[in-house]
């Protein structure tokens, strides 16, 4: 027992649950390493972000998930390098053997060189960082109501989300319903609909990874919703009460207290680490580019999935970090490892794209499944069937649809609660 | 209109916002002062505290709750003094004047003169005292199965918790569950059921306030548990991985990683400040002595009620700091205050005992209702059932059932995470 073949998972995201799950049966000693004790559902992220679920229903503990699984055990460790000749994962306490290395680190945002950006335009990836949103939208409101200048006033109404990927369509779709509707008897002095949603997009369309005909409805769902959307318009400055853009030669500022960055994501450190000690290359945004059966260059035993990995076998284009390609990919990896130890071999990895979908809003997505494309309420239906499908853990699918069934009936947002560090004064001066 | 009676009330506790919805109806003018978003469901802050709910399953927006009530208005604001001859209350950014002032701050804890225990012994009134207790609690059992010296991986799996109070009790109860049950299949080179847990006390019995036949039952409940319950022993000493006790003579030291605090409590220091502002008295641990009409003395128009009340009117001693002192006071005072508008009178404050409960565990419960008492299941049932009912919002109320319900039959603990600044690394050195 004690020769088993060892296999070592980094991440415990899409990309390295679904491998260690697929390793189930398989006669191997399987190491799931992960600095969160949690599975994170982050397709449902943005709703925690704007108080509609709590987080604790969209996250699963590790253990609870695999602790059935035998030949599975999970370690709480913050990697810190890899040591390839003598195939050892470094941790910051200790370091771990492996005789397969599959690396599923993830993607963390991008601020395009303006790293300062980040503390007044936060991103959407960790539990954390919707808290931190949920707390500055809602926050945003209080400091309206308190606030009598109606310059400054505005301000705080104001909202810009930068990126119209499905993250930012998503945020500023629920921002519009928790303003037009969720708020609206709540506040004495302001009226919550007077609140403006703008979504700032580089290129020519929103959610530009999909078909331009649902990018158009998509536009119209958005507009329905009263996001100002600004497309061609890139970010040039953040600072504290104003952003500004530049679409062609026009530049415009938008004053605001609130923006929220949905633009850029680069691969997890950990992909730069791993290349460098694998010797392999990585692309523009840190991914390590992979071989056609997802293995490091000049390394089988290594393996690089899911949003880190760089794959473009078989598109040219590397394919999207979507969870529905992490997915497959650790499904692979799995199959591939346990057909090497029973001396089989198997062809390389193809990705089976089962279509896309973004949510706009209560009853309002758009889908685009290959054959067939809709939108509207159909959409919004199958776009919540096949998250609930997803997300990991029984229970949870239980909450998050009773959850979504009461939100959707009463326009409520039960988890709107403003926890950290105390924000107050929200102004200064009396 | 614009000479309506105007009440101010500080703090959306039980006290607070019981207050706030008896004078629904009234034709006053009402703002509710709070420095957090939302009203709180202490009495079940522990279950999020050990993992078995969620911060927003047992909290509720106070704007959402008073939105239709449209003489009140809710303020999100900091109160750092009362100026009680021109009738304001003064905020960190701003001051609200008032014709009839209810202050219902709460309480916190209290370290008997030791403030540099709090760093190591958190105790729990806040949401996020509790997610720090959880990030405690979990934490612990990941380094234990990180640990490979003996001595320290007994330390990890060592929880001890001071005060044998509600509190301490249902958070020994718990805790015991999480070793025995609901972690028992999550690790490979520890048994979570060696976990071993302290209960401290300085009285001669664990929940001194209730009656001893009470009190025995419920250490019994405790002991099936394997709760080891150290009763008429004080807290001497805490460092960051010992405890020293002293009972009598004989002095213990118990090595842990591990504390919770669940002794003292002491007024809020807005309790301070209204005393001194209007010259009234505070008693050992800070509460304002009222008068019979829970006003302050001298000051028929302002009143301090709920744990930050000392009401010695009706039993000599003062009445307890739970929930339904502080709502049957808020409501007194809010019959009271339309009483006097009407020019009519109202005899005294009274408190009807309604009785006591703790939980101890699964099916394990004490319950003293005055005529009847009764235990274990029943006392359970019981003790679900009342709080339940108190939860304040429909959807909190379902959601919390349903919760339960999973976690009964499946003793699992889904809300399990570790969040918040990185824990990692778990141990020094290699």
């Amino acid at each position: 027992m004690e020769t088993r073949h060892r296999v070592v998972i980094v991440g415990g995201g899409f990309g390295g649950l679904y491998t260690a799950q697929a390793l189930k049966r398989a006669p191997l000693e399987v190491t799931l390493v992960d600095r969160r004790n949690f599975h994170l559902f982050q397709p449902l992220l943005y709703q925690v972000a704007t108080g509609g679920l709590s987080p604790g229903e969209i996250a699963s503990p590790l253990r609870g998930v695999l602790n059935r699984q035998r030949n599975t055990r999970v370690l709480l460790g913050e990697v810190v390098g890899f040591d390839v000749v003598g195939r050892r994962v470094l941790l910051s306490d200790g370091e771990v053997p492996y005789d397969t290395l599959v690396v599923a680190a993830g993607a963390r945002h991008h601020y395009f060189g303006h790293p300062e950006w980040e503390a007044l335009a936060p991103g959407l990836k960790t539990i954390e960082d919707a808290t931190e949103i949920r707390r500055r939208v809602f926050l945003a409101f209080e400091a309206a109501e308190r606030e009598t200048d109606p310059e400054l006033r505005r301000s705080w109404l104001t909202f810009v989300i930068v990126g119209a990927g499905p993250t930012g369509v998503e945020l500023a779709g629920a921002l519009s319903e928790i303003a037009r509707h969720t708020l609206r008897e709540d506040f004495r002095n302001i009226d919550s609909r007077d609140a403006r949603i703008v979504l700032v997009e580089g290129t020519d369309r929103v959610l530009p990874p999909y078909r331009p005909d649902l990018s158009r409805k998509a536009a119209r769902a958005l507009a329905r919703l009263d996001v100002a959307v600004r497309t061609g318009a890139v970010v040039t400055a953040i600072d504290p009460d104003v952003v500004t853009l530049r679409a062609g030669e026009r530049t415009e500022q938008i004053r605001t207290r609130t923006v929220l960055w949905g633009a850029g994501v680069q691969a997890s450190p950990l992909a730069a680490l791993l290349a460098r000690a694998a010797g392999a290359e990585t692309d523009r945004v840190g991914r390590v580019l992979v071989a056609p059966d997802l293995s490091v260059p000049g390394h089988p035993e290594i393996f690089a999935i899911g949003d880190m990995a760089c794959f473009t076998h078989q598109m040219g284009t590397a394919l999207p970090g979507v969870a529905q390609v992490a997915m497959q990919q650790g499904r692979y990896v799995a199959r591939l490892v346990q057909a090497r130890l029973a001396d089989r071999t198997l062809p390389s990895f193809r990705y089976r794209d089962r279509g896309s979908m973004a949510v706009i809003g209560r009853g309002a997505a758009v889908a685009d499944l290959g054959l067939v494309r809709f939108n509207g309420h159909l959409a919004w239906l199958a776009w919540l069937f096949i998250h609930l499908l997803y997300v990991v853990e029984f229970e949870n699918r239980l909450l998050v649809l009773m959850q979504w069934g009461w939100n959707y009936f009463t326009w409520n947002r039960g988890a709107r609660l403003i926890t950290g560090p105390s924000p107050l004064p929200l102004r200064a001066g009396p």
